[in-house]
């Protein structure tokens, strides 16, 4: 720990420095779902591998039939220290509705509030000032040192907020160049202002289609209410019987796989005391309605669940048609957890509606795609030193946590490179990530990057 | 009956006359809905005021906030002979899809088909040429007695088409004009193309649109998926609810006011040997799927049913969004028959939804607007007069059908003027009302008319 304290000190001291850089970077407008913004796009990636290049690192722009992948190597392993690759997204989401914003979303600018100044601009937090937080933690390090702790390569893609089209491809054909003994994504958030995480389960998740089909036509209900078949109320009793009254989800098999917490991590998050009063409060609801016997913090983090999206069929504009309809459709995902099988969970769902038709009625079921839980290793002593390492930064202990969604790159990374990943983050919920008036606090960015810092320093020892 | 026969050669006789007549009228391009054809809604009532005031009724146009109704009033009363009011609508749909007629929709044209000749134009059928199949059979009594055979009130309407905003009003301020012993109306069909029918029976019905609210905003299925309560699962179980096994509706009371049919009357619906694999087949569906125990027949004119109409709720465009929405919808009808009462029923329908609904989660139900069923009185002399005077007429004998839409202007008439209404019509189910290329049957024409002196000559007895 002996090389630490000098490079926190420069960090602080160096922190307006670095938010010019980071404000730098905001200001390019690299919107990746909008084709009018490819040459933003390339301009960011260009600028990483210009500033990365600046640090020492040997860096380059690779492009893609998308967005350009930016990789840089440097540093050199000491000793049995891990080679780390660190990943991030220099892409914004889109900017609309633009009248929302309250200053311009590409010219960042710190504000101060109730909690503390706030750096306010689109990608402040998702990823931009994450990915920074990294970056800057690298050249704390070479500015004191000389050099970096460990073998690092810094990997930034641009296609993140737009499903990623070119990352699984890219990965494949440049696995020498990515593969390192552990991955770590700066994309996830805080517990709370004070409690940093480590998110260590991340919900899998495969999506369908279902379209009824009866009649060949839509009926009128006059001449044919009664003994023609409605395929709405068809797909209704489907849907009805996908649950049962305790809130668990009726598919064959569909529970294969999951198994009940580790009684530490239960224990450790009964203790973060999620109040899922407030949670619900938020948007307007009061009671956990989920699966019975789980907390509401269970059910986001570890639990399976099977949603129906969307439904429509008939008529559904202005006033009223009496009409039988020809079709019924929905679309349904579940979230999945554990050891899960995507697949079998796509056949089962199909199954399901397929034996739920009467005479007359048939049911196409389209499954989408799957891709299973992730469940990371947090016994292996990387995940201890870097929880340690959190820790000390922050005021209170980290907690390894949960995460409801998915974060595909994590499932990328253990498929094509089988290389786990450590998740952590600064982002607080009130960031308004995708959304107007989007920030990244100030205090997350200075000790996000002391927080790299010290884990580097942990990971490297 | 010795006046009838030299008025059925007139008939015969005159038919190219009555032919072109007919055309004159569908050469006027009524189309209701649509401002942009005022005017000639207004000629065609102005051909009628003065096609009949040529044959000597007292025939008038009055104006209304939309399109002109016309009544003409003509005739005597014969000692204890009835006072008949005619009803008929002058207004045709839009001609939309144009492309897809073989022949101009407003130049009508004699055409042969298989099944014999054939007047195609936009109204041949409804209702121009049924409407007309009465005029002519009051010219051929006049052109050979020299009058009506009994007092009679031609009324016409120019809005059937765009849900008749001015006939109610109409029918409250011109009581005394209108209200006669029967309403004959001729808007409905065969039985088949050799059988004659009186519908005795139409559904009523009752529609309503559900609305099921959870969060305040759509959320994401990821942080939400679990513990938020998706209101398109609840508005599915609750819809699933509405019938049991037997496919009977559940609704508290739905089925208060629906007695047994009469035995007689069932028998003679039996005897017609409706083909429901052929009716069903038609439209790609092969097994009656309503009320167990009852016949496809039986249910359509006889049973009241509660059919979903529409359903929608959460992400319903391409690919994928996994949202949990905030709402969800459904569009409900109920087909009424006997006695049922649509208000009781949209009270029932309000309470299963409301009471449907767990915490979290509130249904609001709008009722939109109900009508009972309507069932004429068979027993009564004039309706067994006009059975006769039909079956004299056609191949076969005529039927006493059920319908299972509604006519409104029968409840009207009932409701308003306390009168009942034997609906006779001529129309075939081939005859693509409301479609390209509609046509009337030249035979259904001929012997409309026909059928409609018989009628008169019947009742006036």
């Amino acid at each position: 720990m002996s090389d630490l304290a000098p490079v926190l000190d420069r960090i602080d001291e160096q922190l307006p420095q670095s938010l010019e850089r980071l404000n730098a970077l905001l200001r390019i407008e690299s919107i990746s779902t909008d084709s009018a913004y490819g040459a933003a796009c390339r301009e960011a990636a260009d600028w990483l591998v210009e500033t990365l290049g600046g640090m020492g690192f040997d860096a380059e722009r690779h492009d893609t039939p998308g967005h350009p992948m930016v990789v840089a190597q440097g540093g050199e392993k000491q000793g049995d220290s891990p080679h780390l690759l660190f990943y991030g997204h220099y892409d914004v989401q889109p900017v609309d509705p633009l009248e929302l914003w309250l200053s311009p979303p590409f010219d960042p600018q710190v504000e101060q509030t109730p909690d503390g100044p706030v750096i306010r601009a689109r990608g402040a937090a998702d990823d931009k000032g994450q990915l920074m937080t990294f970056v800057e933690a690298c050249r704390a390090y070479v500015d004191v040192h000389g050099a970096l702790p460990t073998r690092l390569t810094l990997f930034f893609e641009g296609e993140e907020e737009s499903s990623s089209p070119s990352l699984v491809p890219f990965l494949e054909s440049h696995r020498e160049a990515l593969k390192a003994d552990l991955a770590l994504v700066c994309d996830t958030g805080m517990w709370d202002a004070d409690t940093p995480a480590i998110t260590t389960m991340l919900r899998g998740m495969v999506t369908a289609e279902v379209t009824v089909d009866a009649a060949d036509i839509d009926l009128h209900s006059g001449m044919y209410g009664g003994p023609a078949a409605n395929p709405i109320r068809v797909l209704s009793h489907a849907i009805a019987a996908l649950h049962d009254a305790e809130g668990r989800v009726t598919l064959t098999g569909f529970y294969d796989g999951v198994s009940p917490l580790d009684p530490s991590l239960l224990a450790q998050w009964e203790a973060l005391e999620h109040d899922a009063a407030e949670f619900l409060g938020a948007v307007g609801l009061a009671e956990p309605a989920g699966e019975r016997g789980f907390s509401a913090l269970e059910q986001i983090w570890s639990r399976p669940t099977l949603e129906i999206n969307g439904v429509w069929g008939g008529y559904t504009g202005e006033g009223f048609k009496t009409v039988l309809p020809a079709q019924a459709h929905a679309k349904i995902s579940c979230r999945l957890v554990g050891e899960q099988d995507p697949a079998r969970i796509g056949r089962a769902l199909t199954a399901h509606f397929q034996q739920a038709m009467p005479s007359d009625c048939t049911a196409t079921v389209t499954v989408h795609r799957g891709a299973g839980a992730t469940v990371m290793p947090v016994d292996s002593p990387m995940f201890e030193k870097a929880r340690i390492a959190l820790s000390d930064e922050w005021p209170k202990p980290a907690v390894f946590a949960g995460c409801g969604g998915s974060i595909p790159v994590v499932g990328h990374f253990q498929d094509v490179l089988a290389m786990d990943s450590l998740l952590v983050g600064f982002g607080l919920d009130d960031d308004a990530i995708h959304s107007p008036n989007e920030k990244y606090s100030l205090r997350s960015f200075q000790k996000g990057i002391r927080s790299w810092a010290r884990i580097l320093c942990a990971l490297a020892d």
